[in-house]
């Protein structure tokens, strides 16, 4: 279970999959690769996490969508995987600065399996762990993005690891998070990587006592975003999922989430409970219809999914002494 | 002051403007026209709310923007609104299948005060009140929606009126709901048509303690919509103001939104501080600069202003006997 | 055949359907009524044109789709019909300020084959008549709109017909034209609507020379819109719908379309080759794969359909004195 | 100017500006670097291309939009250019696997001017030249896309350089082109990357007789792309320029250009005319209002250098013997 429930809470009103997070989602695996090296103003706090959709991914993409709520960020990837419904790629989070470089390393990771590949659509999505990682450094290398995805298997590592080794959310440290619910037969699984707002937006789940007083960095807490990839094996369309997508913002937003002008949302979703085969002329599917009750709670999974990550997210980070020796409170 | 600040409550942490209602705007005028008429299978319960903003709108339009969260609607004008950033006339809101003589009445209007305009954009938005009122009989005529519009005043009436005459929100009896924020000098007000969400969905605001047993309509309220107008007298763009849109529907995800399939929710938001003239060859604006810190205070206060004012929009309703003897609960 | 077919013309490099219009598709109709009134400043020259899909629509939907190239226009229904994927009426051409009382019609229409409905989405596109009818005079009304349903047959007549009764291109009279392409076994159709243009804005087709000095109506040409429906039998699904749809406005261009800031250039696109059942829960389908070469070719095959469908406009208008005795030249 | 126009060609109504180039707008640089190297299968015709707007970029961003007219490319840093409406960094052209470098290295050269920046978001578009050279041995280096950036100058080199090395349009060799059109006291002006159609689809501009015959590459012409970057020094808002950026696919849609499956169709536009500098509060702007005859002419103007642009792509490429030995036809 994901540290949110590990501490005995508990949001919204579906059931939680088996494990409680993305990987609850048969055949999703996650991996991190932390990068914590220096002191002062120097200091290296930083990663990269990875999310690798079961199967042969670059013959056979499996069906996506995407929701940008709002967009300043440098994703990449996102473009294709929206005009054409597919994710051909696994999926990375790193740090701002570091975006090219876990791109060019999808490349080359899928040049590795496919050497006939000419066209490679690398996913990236990032936050920004300036506060607490000398971001300018650039210190992210193509190894280090290549190992997340090596390393990546079914148990979920939350906290300050990976990409959310330097993030800040409400004032608190905060990291990876990871939460999943259940609908019929159909999971719905959510990663998160918040790093977003000032203390006074926070809106703690039911039951956690949290001062609303100033944050410890003030109007600099207003500068993150945040980052969801959501996962199913529902039977869902691209437009289908790129929807699901939307209503991680609406989980998101629970949690006091602000959108401020200098965020960037993004919220990407895959299904693996079908695939879209190279070579093919026709595909068939069998999709769960739009005006089916199961639709509703797929879209309130997506939700809830997205606000108990990024709780969890909060739950499960740890002390941590970052640049200048800047060190946030954390949540417990 | 609003029905949920009347009753003691508060949310959210930004300042309320001196009137707590969208008119808190200089020169934003609301009116209702509310229809109630019959028992029984025939009952019609039903309205037309109008939001006119200040000046001289046809020949001076001012800027706007919308977002739409999920397009199961049946809004009109914003394409329009959208691709040239304008709003020409009032703003309507009625029931479902009234939506086309809501239109037809604006052009009416704007005809009888611009005898030789050729062309004009009506905008009218939405909510289905099916299960209180008998909507096929469509009840809605021109001189209801010209009498919403003739008896607008800067009194913001909330409750069981208008467009809010037969609506349910979480399984509670619902109404227009209106609120607002003060962000230095500027003003953020939002009118609130909500009409959707199971029981279970409620996310009270705190300090009021609600049973999230089952509502009592089951799976209809999975059926409902949600409409939001945002004023505001800060000089934003259009792009800024489609923007603003965005965060409406972030607070009202905080009140437990879930956006079905079934869901049109609909959020648009115009400025007072600038006016766009027809006949002109080049437009003056100082608008508000994206990366200022005024602009995430806007942002915040779209979002309290559309959270509070749906939460008024429930504690402003009254009980009604509706369509067949049904009668849904208050909130209080 | 269409009138530019038969003038002896042609464009593109795909071959037409067996008739050249949309109804190659099997089961589509499409109806017009005419309104042709008076003398003078008071002439009405406008009138409805109908596109009917084949077999139960409301209780069965069509996929469908749609693009917006300049929002300067007054459509109403494409919100649902983007965010459901889904078309449920029939869809109405008719002038700007008629829109409502159309839309008004269309939702008589289904209530009087589904009296249950609680909910309509009536698809009505426009383009401004007023140069040639005294369209502030709103001589449409709703016996005229469900006339226009009423007889829809499958020879599609083109010219001065239905909505296109008072239209304008390119400095020249026009109408309602169509054409069609054939990729395999399916069927790509265009019905075009196009009212817009000056006349030196013109793209004549191969073959047809015109001159290009300054049109009679001068920078009033700049006023217009274009409207254009698809239909297909290929098995698309409505994201793929959206994406043809966006193929039209390539064929528009290559006429001369300038998209002026006063344009409402709005592209729609359904699908006959399967349905979205009502109270299904899984929807069966299988669909052309977006990397296979058919695609590439109905790609191409919406372009052209359209470009063919509005010079045909062009070649089917004849002489009209409209209002104020206003007479435009036509291209033969 | 431009190879087009030293030809003896013309096309639309629009007069070009003084040098018929994208450097007609003020301050405007091009750049390239050109990387020939090996034979047979080994054999790399590729490059990079750089648009430097004037100014302090980074301190003072500049107003932008974009257009994606079908997604299927690699572009990076528009969702951030889109939602903010900024450029903060000169663009880069190249080709699909050597964007994350060209990304990488725009950080670095704006680390380089502003040590103290935490956040860039380079900009970077793509086509995809893997007929003509071995895009799998990735033979772009940061010191390459460097080198395109110092080199840039008002002389804009067109043909087979850069970004447009190894590039194919209609079956034809082709490569950069550039245009412009002067719209009263403004300039608008583009630099075109075409890498798309097949031979059947071109449309070659009047007195231009080219055979529709199959081009030598058969469906293989299917895969291409199309990249066009649009100046002015007009004063636009974004969201104006991204509406200039529609008209561009106008357009290239006139040299029939078919917008496949596998097509990457971005068009970014960026103005000149006013700046939006970090810090401020408020930002003044006069812009060109949406109504105005100006903006009619903008858009004609888009559309028209756009066009140009693509035939001046082809006018001025020469012969290069690419992969394998392939030589491709010149259009001359």
């Amino acid at each position: 279970m994901n540290a949110f429930r590990q501490a005995g809470h508990s949001v919204g009103r579906l059931t939680p999959g088996p494990r409680g997070t993305v990987a609850d989602v048969p055949g999703v695996r996650v991996g991190h690769t932390t990068i914590i090296r220096g002191e002062g103003n120097g200091a290296v706090r930083t990663g990269i996490t990875s999310v690798l959709p079961p199967g042969d991914l670059y013959a056979e993409p499996l069906p996506a969508g995407a929701f940008v709520l709002h967009g300043h960020g440098k994703a990449v990837g996102l473009w294709q995987l929206l005009h054409l419904g597919e994710l051909e790629t696994p999926i990375l989070l790193t740090n701002t600065l570091a975006v090219p470089r876990c791109a060019d390393a999808l490349i080359t990771w899928t040049l590795a399996r496919y050497p006939a590949a000419k066209s490679v659509n690398p996913v990236v999505l990032e936050c920004n762990d300036a506060r607490l990682s000398a971001i300018e450094t650039r210190p992210v290398s193509e190894a280090d993005a290549l190992a997340a995805l090596d390393g990546a298997g079914e148990v979920v590592v939350e906290g300050c690891v990976g990409a959310g080794t330097g993030t800040v959310t409400f004032g608190f440290k905060s990291g990876i998070g990871t939460a999943s619910r259940a609908v019929g037969s159909s999971i719905v699984g959510a990663l998160a990587l918040p790093n977003m707002g000032r203390r006074e937006d926070f809106r703690p789940p039911p039951g956690l006592h949290v001062s609303s007083t100033a944050g410890p960095l003030g109007e600099s807490e207003d500068k993150g975003s945040l980052v969801v990839v959501l996962a199913t094996d529902a039977p869902l369309l691209p437009e289908q999922l790129a929807r699901l997508a939307r209503r991680a913002a609406l989980g998101a937003a629970r949690t006091g989430a602000p959108a401020t002008t200098g965020s960037g949302d993004f919220f990407v979703a895959f299904s693996t409970g079908w695939r879209i085969p190279r070579g093919q002329d026709r595909n068939p599917v069998e999709f769960i219809a739009d005006r089916s009750p199961a639709m509703d709670n797929l879209y309130r999974a997506a939700a809830e999914a997205t606000e108990e990550a990024i709780y969890s997210a909060l739950l499960a980070a740890t002390p941590l002494v970052g640049r200048d020796g800047l060190c946030l409170p954390t949540l417990t």
